[in-house]
């Protein structure tokens, strides 16, 4: 143990259902084979830097609630060391195989372009070697350009090209710690990447700027050799009024655009699906269906507020059908279940931190041996297979080899009159109900 | 005068500002140039037969309040005739010179494959004869597979190939009367395309069946020489649970999928953008920025409701915004202004259906007055301009040439340390309010 | 069996969680006890008419799809009788208690006062045949006042007296019906008891006409001796733009202003309560601390979705929340769980029927079993106790007696630094997820 | 002019329609008369302290923006006093009558009880000084409850009685401050007062303990001989995810079941009331009804995002309709116009403040004109009383004279079979809009 932060907890270990023990887990058993795979390579679980160590416990509203000993002065290049130590006490604790950050989060706070540059080397150096004694593994890292003052009116599509400088320079140099650190992927989060109002606003310019800006990080990813994934994170709106990479058809459409749909893939967070009007489960099929599937945010929303309140998965109803979903994708290849997830402003213990971790990964595993379960019955999949039976039938051949006008004239011919089966949505959720 | 339907009804006529009439346009003088354009050639407006001619005024909670006499008995060939009568006599009373309707708005109810050929055919002769003899154009038509129960899980996206051919056969025939009927555009609506619950939908069969249904429907266009443009009408949701054609930037990557981004372009509702979490005017500039922006359909919805209202337009203040990107997109082409607007379920009276639409004509009149006004005079795009100096100055041209790690390190090297300018917003909110 | 729709469908039976039988209970033991009390006599569950033997499957873009044979002609006495049978037939197989209905549910189709009377009455007349017959009981009766044309500016807020005065008469009758055949509430759902826009109401008076209408039926009940309950179904729009009846705390605060908060209880629907922005168990809490919790319309919402969706409830983790409110609200005394929840416009077989009730009961009666562990453990509650226990202390009471400038004295003297403690908000809900 | 931050601001004039002075009132003619009052009287306009001069320009994922001189050190006494300074010199510049504060707006920050009292005394002494050299006046104050920690779970709901009773001093002494200060009214925001989940929550005892924190603060200000008015400001949520004061409606029913409804009256938002899922009129016309209109909190949101923008109005088209129910209630007595609205983040300019607020008057004040103007037409309104004629003739006072039973024969008897007329929307919005 590096810091007595969190002297009072355990290590957290697999315990099953009938433990009693809060600070265990009851389904998460990282060896235990599901559909082939370790229950560790299936969810490739990783916890965050930001919500966990960096918050102070602050909304809109109201001052931070923590009091966390690393935020009592300033962010100096000794707070920043203590925050990294007692985040990997934390995931060691967990015993989650990944972990994520920005630049800013691991770092002391910079003045300007080399304070930046020392600040956040130092601090790289110290989570290779945290890394190395700990035995985590880094899911991702990422630039923050949405905190800082200068990016008020974004990064890559700010309208001063001297900020759309500071961004890059902070990119290539997480992209490059990132690799050195043998991060899994490198994301990008447009949280300020959109507008205000479009009465000041170059739409076009703007995701002109953006594509090109996108590209130039495709292009430095492989001159450095990053064998990793560039994930987008999609999200609709907040802080922004509107994001560009709304959702992820969008962002489809985006990479089409600029050609780097085979480039990109996107990292799907739960609370941004549904403020985005979709179901979490929506964009990951629809990832899957468009071929750009990459990794998960794990977290929840609250459907009443309209906002992102980032709370952890505490649903397993819910994310058994992401799940779903997501082993119809074939998995995760380089992406993980990163908990993208904060405890709530009164939650001010370090138990707490553990609660919600601990919890949220119950959860997911929970789902994985639902989702797991379900697909293995089979009978669900084949109530599927059956209502499209038609088009690998004769009529759907047929249909499949003519125009507009040949099919027309077979509907004719035929006098086709075609009879309605059940959709059987009850059933079918019914038959979802038994699993759970 | 056809019918005397509308007997007390005169011909709306333009009679200025100061008129006291309320059956006279007020803003919308047809022959006044704006921006070097008549107003008619400008706004292009028409009228629609499904939510004015075939809609009873019931609701999910209740039953037909308008008793039109057309829809006292059956809908046969006698009672569609005198709605298409009914239907001209109003487009010329209110002056527009198009109007838009699906196949089954036109026609006699058909139990079969050829009832549907025979009485849309005879539906189409009169409407040829109708459109001579009153002098009004086809700004689009549009085959209706959604409101048949045959259509319950859609049409180009069905489960069952048979009802797939049936929606090419309704899409064929209209297009082919659109065609010869001088329509400037040709419109799918896939209210029905999308799906009620995940669990019973293979999203990729059903996204690759409509793409191909697109570009069958795109090369019969060419086949029979059609020279309009094929719109895709963007909706969320509603009546499907999640509809694929989402928003413009969905439907843009829809496009880019199947290659049909230079065929096809979108035909914007209002309602349809603010269901889908924008602005009317964002989906205008989506669309613009993307090249493919084609129609519009005019209504508002109810900010508190969550469902398609389909009310008759009345804010100046929104739609200026909404002109202001449409003039800046060049202007319609093939376009117009369809009001896809139905007057409340309490409006029972004749008159009722013109204040609706003179309502809305005026207001969409006097919003492109203000927004060329506010073009004319030039301060909100000179500020807007001046944003975005940068990248046409010194600075922005270096970057354009460099790679990331280029403008990284020119970051370093100039120690960038962007100072803040004001977005400004709430001043130019204040110059437009001037305009309007 | 009294007609042979259902004539594939045995009666539904509890078969324990190991059932394969899908069309058998896996939790719903309605002699088994749970907290003191059979299971049966806890739920109280209804199945309804409207949604399940009325509605022909369509919507607002498209028709039926059910094609029941009730519907294939007239709804004339023969019609109405055979649904009634029908449905007499589902709720036995079903093995549900109760049942519910809207006088137009069970009747034929009236042009007029006389035939409405006529009709009503042949109807109630068979239903207290069916009900000996059947050994099924009537929750609640209540009076159509939404659906007919007359009604499309509300009933009992109508801006013309006379239909006013009709809706009384419907009322009225109902009333006594539901006297008749022993139900246990009586309803009102004022689905047109709100306004289109407040530019033509007059929301004072027609607020005030609500609260007389609501007076009189309370008179009228105990004049007639009925023991049942009133009970108000609060909604906060749709068909409306807005419903007077927003939600519980609306509708308390209305029924305290005309002096009727110990007369009328709530209904509360899932579905309207996440329509006005709350969660289902919030209104249940809510109604409960205002001592006017009733009975419950068993449904679900789609949170993407802004309109009634009225789909099966199929989340155990919903509804243990919910359940948990009503055990400690004491449970219901006259109400129950009525499914006011239709099958999808797609499930278009008998059979659908059934897997949408017994998917929903079994549902709800997992959620019984798990609300009623999580209270027999105690660690949520002690929790809260423990949050609150300086109420009970000292300080809590000393505060107790003391005035505000007392109070502020007593923070001065004391030198009051609160200090914080957990609100616990994930450790609490990883407990609950431990019950489900 | 006691600071230079707005050295380069003018006060600001009425120049009339035809100024292109940018930082003019247009509209607002303060001593101009409307419906027999000066404007200034009408609309009493306020300024606030907090968003205007306490707040940084920061949000949930960024830093202040806004570099304030008073904001670049601790916020200690001589901060303070600059801060008030700063802002009494712009509420005179404004040239607004009012203006509005919460304790911890104006005073330095306070470790504990007696810094709190020590600090906001020399606050106020000094705020007393300042209305008297700059003629400016108070609506309202209020205390800070909500954005310390130690309020992290409500103040007057508060599980500990420690905290309430520290709200209740910083309540006494700020309401006793109100009085000093000839403020027109006090205010109650209840920000933190609701739950954040139910399952830790106490909804009764908190309920009851806010109803008695309110009744022990009426009793107060009659104590201390305060003549203002006690508002109470409803919002749904945000910060907390229930908020008590949901909606008018909503604190209607409290205030009846504390016995409070004739001493406590609502100080109603724009934005809080699109967030309840109403319009602003709504609550407007509802506080009316229920006799409990006091005062206006002057903003707009975005009906795209789900929380509170807080944006200065710019629609004359919504503040119309809002005016229109103000005027019918009788304006305001001790209310008035207080902008709890705040420029954007990316507006940085001492400048931008005055283009919010400006625009801001500049639009009510437009909207007094539309609305006086539409009421002396009188056309809107006869259409309502022509609607409502029924009751005021001989079958609505016949009506008003039976018992139900007395009605329902009534309908028989009458055989009554009313007949529909038009609402007449779109007409009666076409004449709202020939005045706009």
């Amino acid at each position: 143990m590096m810091s007595d932060f969190f002297a009072d907890i355990p290590t957290i270990k697999y315990e099953g259902t009938e433990s009693t023990n809060e600070l265990a887990y009851r389904y998460y058993d990282k060896d235990k084979v599901v559909l082939g795979k370790r229950m560790e390579d299936h969810l490739r679980f990783s916890a965050c830097f930001w919500h966990t160590f960096c918050w102070p416990g602050s909304d809109v509203f109201g001052g931070g609630t923590f009091n966390r000993p690393w935020h009592r002065g300033a962010n100096d290049s000794a707070a920043a060391a203590e925050k990294r130590e007692v985040a990997f006490d934390f995931f060691q604790k967990l015993d989650v195989p990944y972990y994520c950050f920005h630049d800013i989060d691991v770092m002391a706070d910079a003045a300007n372009v080399n304070e930046h540059r020392r600040y956040f080397a130092e601090a790289v150096d110290h989570l290779e070697k945290l890394q190395e004694s700990s035995g985590r593994k880094l899911l991702w890292g990422t630039a923050n350009l949405f905190s800082h003052p200068r990016f008020a009116a974004g990064a890559a599509t700010n309208p001063n090209p001297e900020v759309y400088a500071f961004g890059a320079l902070q990119v290539r140099d997480a992209l490059e710690a990132t690799h050195r650190l043998g991060g899994q992927n490198y994301v990008l989060w447009g949280g300020r990447e959109g507008y205000e109002t479009l009465l000041n606003t170059d739409l076009k310019r703007e995701l002109d700027n953006f594509g090109r800006f996108l590209s130039l990080v495709v292009e430095h990813k492989h001159k450095i050799g990053f064998k990793g994934t560039i994930l987008i994170e999609p999200k609709p709106h907040e802080p922004t009024k509107h994001q560009y990479d709304f959702d992820t058809a969008t962002v489809y459409g985006f990479l089409k655009r600029y050609g780097l749909e085979n480039e990109v893939k996107v990292n799907i967070e739960a609370n941004h699906a549904t403020l985005s009007g979709h179901t979490f489960e929506h964009e990951i099929a629809t990832a899957a269906a468009l071929g750009i599937f990459g990794s998960i945010d794990a977290n929840r929303g609250d459907p009443q507020n309209g906002w992102d309140t980032d709370q952890f998965p505490n649903s397993v109803e819910e994310l058994t059908l992401a799940m779903i979903e997501i082993i119809r994708a074939g998995g995760f290849t380089d992406g993980g279940f990163n908990f993208d997830a904060k405890v709530r402003r009164q939650s001010i213990d370090p138990a707490d931190l553990f609660y919600g971790h601990v919890g949220g990964i119950d959860v997911v595993a929970k789902s994985l041996l639902a989702a797991a379960a379900i697909i293995e019955d089979g009978r669900v999949d084949a109530i599927k297979a059956e209502r499209y039976a038609g088009w690998d039938a004769d009529i759907g051949s047929t249909i499949g080899g003519l125009d507009l006008a040949g099919i027309a004239d077979l509907a004719v011919e035929r006098d086709l009159n075609p009879h309605q089966v059940s959709g059987q949505q009850e059933r079918i959720e019914n038959l979802i109900n038994r699993f759970l």
